[in-house]
């Protein structure tokens, strides 16, 4: 079982310089110059330069309902908001694995708030897979329903809800799930969600479709929009972009 | 091979409602309640409330050189600033899994700027496993040496680089590696960089500790303390906190 | 980035002489003496001596009905044989990660055989997940219900069925899907299918539970029986053991 | 974060009838019917129909010493043995995932065994990666260098040893590491071994080729031969035969 130089011959079949042996390797052995990453410029509060905005304070061009026709919700005073009963919304284009930065804000109280009621929105990846926004500040409901539940399936790790009124932020890694040309499932869907800069999604696996009733499952798809939910609550949106990863 | 009415007979061991049939379901069998998350404030542009502070723009003594004794860098205005040939420190806490916060600046260049000599330091989790720090802004190098790159192992999936003496981010995910009791690896280290904002590095596999001349290798051990690096240039940080996950 | 001198102090924080350096190191030093795996009598045709014994060619101690009382299929020359309309069985204990080795046999038939009904059976993990027993020899059935598929879910990677009447093979290994503390998926089931010696499942994800009509979903469980199907057909079955794991 | 009628829209994007909702369903659609998976004959004590027989007791047309030139090793009674001295063997073609299958038989001891002596070869994936292959009946070694570890990596589940002169089965599911195009480490190796129908490593991750006296550690490489050692003992196998995953 001692590796003899049986193996260091072996070894020559690999990538080059790489596996020189210890006594020959210089550092650049182990540089690697190819490929050269893209230079993406990162300004403070608004898109990195190779993002697709969705809405940086003005224009709906990206958004449609989810019945069809213009994206029926107001924007004003650089923000985007739900107006109640019109309908979800949904980007016209379709993505797949994505990070996205979305922030948002849900309306003050002053009666006294109750569970899923205030507030209550949320962010859907390839319009199947439902992390929440909901007020959860000083706000108890079922924990796999607060903000930053992935709906029905994960609680999130800490709850770090700003109080209403307050903007709040979620950067979300998404990836997507894969089907094999057979239509079963090659591996779930899996999320990472900072809320406010916390970690409150880790890698989290989706069982499948974010469901009200029954237990999520998957059935296949491909790419596909990113949508807002209108759940009847004036929620705001403001410096949504995304990347495809 | 159809799942007869055994089956359901079968499902009454599983956990309580949630085996409910559909006609049965109603909403709340799939809410759960508990544990509830644990309510973390998110102050803007400050630790949150869970976090250990590493540091807050004054005080050291969460640190210490790593040849033992006091932290050798230099605070000032806030800002903690690599003093050259004062070798690296570390902090006296050790992590495994975490979440880290950490703001940098490299210097500004006059002369000519060359590879791996600008603003060259890096961020060391349980002292083995490097992300690099790099004045990478219009400065070429080996791809898996540039800021953000997990040195001499990934190479970063973008170059998000903000111009010297800019304040530079990195949120950064960790998830240390598994060792069975034997000491053979169970699972690889992970990593998840945010720089700038922008997703750098995307759960990234570490072929182990790393290495400037021979390849990456793993030994068993725990916990360690996280590591910044004196490279010979006056790099700076401020705002770092950490989180165990 | 260079690792220096600061980096093999730190090594000293893990395990003992497996981190001394190189030029130190000797071939002891990667010897791992303990544990001691405990040794395993593995006899030819019979099972290996740490094994759960759940056939051997005589005795249903270890099955009963899934209607409650005793197993109602027949023994005769050391097989276990479906009594059609019986319904199905499962063993009176539970398991989870297993291993498990079980011989069948489909009979053989005299008129035209057609998709799913020659030989049908099953074998269910957890009295829910279901590797296809089928009559898959010249007798095209849809690819997701064939003989070694994950019913419904996964379509085996070759088709190593045997003619009716011969016996033929599955060696399994199941991995239990894991469910949080809150009821969600942590990590779904996976499985690993030998047909007759060759691999046709490998680690393959299971997408939830087994469905005839509706998509597998997943509803958190603990350990359950093993479960062999009454399809209606005379399958026999012999030398079936499992091992947890 | 109800799932509104909107959602059922979203679903329409899916694949076809797989969407259709449960009231809708029918068995079918859930029956999928290609790929077809193609037949293979699964002989008694011999290799499947689809694979690569790499010895079936004459000719060696498929190894060649690692030294270069012809096969040095011994051929007689239908079984292959090291000639001690002679240097290892290898297949002339390279596999990267795989499914192996090897019959192995160590020589019976008059004197006392001792450690890593007796019926010492070894089983190489890719020419670097080891199965130990030792008479490990009533011989004590270091457990990570006992029959059935991977070398000084991950001791067997358990010990699976059959006596010396006893014919030994390996059947191992094998994943080749993947590296990315700068060479980084993308997923481990893996490995899934039964030793006589045992399972002794369940998907067990390598941290790296296979050392003597350092930590393993991978360099990038393509597919590459099978090896089999000479480690000076007259160690024989039988019914090797290989197929591509």
């Amino acid at each position: 079982m001692t590796i003899k130089d049986t193996l260091s011959t072996g070894a020559a079949i690999a990538l080059g310089s790489v596996n020189a042996t210890a006594t020959e390797r210089t550092p650049a052995d182990s540089e690697v110059w190819d490929p050269e990453p893209v230079h993406v410029a990162t300004p403070l509060n608004a898109a990195p330069s190779d993002a697709v905005v969705l809405f940086d304070g003005s224009g709906l061009s990206e958004w449609e309902s989810v019945q069809g026709g213009e994206c029926p919700w107001s924007v004003a005073d650089g923000v985007l908001t739900v107006v109640p009963g019109s309908k979800d919304i949904r980007t016209k284009r379709s993505f797949g694995d994505a990070q996205l930065h979305i922030e948002w804000r849900t309306p003050i109280y002053k009666e006294p708030k109750i569970g899923q009621g205030p507030g209550n929105s949320g962010v859907f990846f390839q319009e199947r897979y439902e992390v929440q926004v909901l007020d959860s500040y000083e706000n108890r409901t079922y924990a796999n329903g607060q903000a930053a539940a992935i709906y029905k399936q994960a609680i999130p790790l800490v709850n770090a809800s700003r109080a209403p009124g307050e903007w709040q932020t979620y950067d979300i890694i998404w990836t997507a799930p894969r089907f094999s040309q057979g239509g079963g499932l090659l591996s779930p869907a899996r999320i990472t969600v900072l809320h406010n800069g916390i970690l409150v999604q880790n890698n989290t696996i989706l069982a499948g479709k974010t469901e009200y009733l029954v237990p999520p499952s998957y059935s296949p798809h491909g790419p596909g929009p990113l949508m807002l939910q209108d759940h009847g609550e004036e929620v705001s949106f403001r410096n949504i972009w995304i990347r495809e990863l």
